[in-house]
């Protein structure tokens, strides 16, 4: 097969941390320094950059920032505190920044910074590498010559550190010569399969096609999809999975038509603290990314909004959920044990 | 109960044929002339006017204004072949310019504007009085105090020649102060649902809350949803509804949750001769729809995208098919027949 690559990156530590900011793809691609830890905990939260690896890193990097510039243990601590709860729904925010204190924990402050870069940097390169072997072991769940899958939202490089998880399995699905095509949910509110997944395939060479949300029902029941492959915010110990919204639907519609759901996601994303789907919080966003596309009114602007970020797929409708440490399947609090760690 | 009135008209007949242009709301009200059957096809397209009974009526008054040019027979046939064919998935385009055309086939000429005008004008009575006939079937089949209901798209007074007929049940329930709150999705590409429906339900009081058309099944599976009402553009014999694409998913989540699903849709959506749903043709419209929101991209520009603009719904997944004529429950080729004509 050929070598699994991307071209697309969603941070960087150059001297610093920098990171491309995905509210304005796929029109511009413009760099952001992120000087700091409330910098990083705002671009989080305005979703500069987004996807639950990826927010991890960022929040690692920016502990990291936070130590060069002297701040004392005490301060580090309470900064921590604010990054993990940037966003609610998401694991590996809290796991990063708890990854990052404990490597600084029993350290001489000359030598802090140091192993904090040092530890955002490994949980980098576990990322990547996390990502090519979730891509292994999803592809290798898949059997035909050629075969076209659904995915929803962005689960690809610029959710994570390397070649995406949901896209990972794509990436690699496609370096194998076996991808027909990626069919991509436009993920509304916020756009990410239109703006991000669409864009990425497009940088790869990945042959995609876009649709509406709504769409993906038609698209399941007229036969040409193999599986949906999504990615995932947080997965419980059950099994169950948060991903973005919109997720659980396709679950429900690709059960209805026979067609294998497969999560993939690194260990970092389960939570087996979490018991089941109803542990897991569901973080409710602003009215106005319904009431507004791109800045223009495409409602009342007085109108009421529901507006949940994410869903919950139980863990029956989940055919596989696959980590870097391999497949869970059939779904099982076992199984997804031991992937999950 | 409170009378059941609008004050949203999508169509009328003044000295001419004049239409309320939906592509420009909710941001402005602007009133377009339709000088013939030519720009009522065009109109029609481009979605200027939509929703089935709507385009239907258009067409009607089209063809007079085209008869009072004093277009003879044969032009009048070509023409009405045309406008019926402006979009392929409503059936009541065809029999709108249909029922025109057989008002004046033994008229002489001199009586023909008269006739034709007249049969315009009937067909447009009749349809706002099927939509309060199919409101107070549709809400009499809702037990309870205060419900909130679902609906997708825009089947309100934008889509008909009166109350709406999923939004007519709505409001028949909000004069009966049984109404809650309507829930809207918003239905991308076009945006009917936050576009029309929310302004619909704004400009005449009706409490809404919009969402993405993912976040329904969240909505659903919260358990505040009493029904989910919609519209239909065809409905085939055996009960099969096609309708904005983004209903079958509801009808699916809709069925898993124990929700009841009701179609409301006046005699004239009813195509018996559509054996079943397969039967029905599904118009697929211009990638940019979904590459665009608002004339902005979203996407790469050269991405393909699947972009159908309706489903079918399958007839088991409908709890309730009411037209002007009584409920059709459960759903049976002999129940639809009964309220089909």
């Amino acid at each position: 097969m050929a070598e699994v690559t991307t071209a697309v990156v969603a941070l960087r530590w150059r001297d610093s941390l920098e990171l491309l900011d995905q509210r304005r793809l796929p029109g511009e691609e413009r760099w952001l320094p992120v000087p700091g830890a409330a910098a990083a905990a705002r671009l989080i939260r305005a979703l500069a950059v987004r996807g639950a690896p990826a927010i991890g890193l960022v929040a690692a990097y920016a502990l990291a920032e936070e130590v060069r510039r002297g701040s004392d243990l005490a301060r580090l601590r309470r900064v921590a505190r604010r990054l993990a709860a940037a966003r609610p729904t998401a694991v590996n925010l809290a796991s990063a920044v708890a990854g990052v204190m404990a490597a600084i924990a029993a350290t001489p402050e000359s030598e802090r910074f140091e192993r904090a870069l040092a530890a955002a940097r490994a949980q980098h390169a576990a990322d990547a590498a996390a990502c090519l072997a979730i891509g292994e072991h999803g592809a290798a769940l898949l059997a035909g010559e050629r075969l076209s899958v659904l995915t929803h939202c962005n689960a690809g490089a610029l959710a994570t550190g390397g070649i995406g998880t949901a896209l990972g399995v794509v990436r690699v699905l496609h370096a194998q010569g076996r991808l027909e095509r990626l069919y991509a949910c436009e993920a509304r509110p916020v756009l990410q399969g239109a703006r991000l997944t669409a864009w990425e395939a497009v940088r790869d060479g990945i042959p995609v096609t876009l649709l509406a949300d709504s769409a993906a029902a038609s698209l399941l029941a007229s036969g040409v999809i193999a599986a949906v492959i999504v990615g995932a915010d947080r997965i419980a110990a059950d099994g169950a999975v948060a991903n973005k919204v919109g997720t659980y639907p396709l679950a429900v519609l690709a059960a209805r038509h026979g067609v294998p759901l497969i999560v993939a996601a690194p260990v970092t994303t389960f939570d087996l603290t979490c018991p089941d789907g109803a542990a897991i919080p569901i973080e409710q966003r602003h009215a106005d990314e319904v009431r507004l596309v791109r800045g223009r009114a495409v409602a009342p602007a007085a109108v009421a909004v529901f507006n949940p970020a994410f869903d919950v797929t139980p863990p029956e409708l989940v055919w596989a959920i696959v980590s870097e440490r391999g497949a869970a399947r059939p779904v099982t609090p076992a199984s997804v044990a031991k992937v999950a760690r």
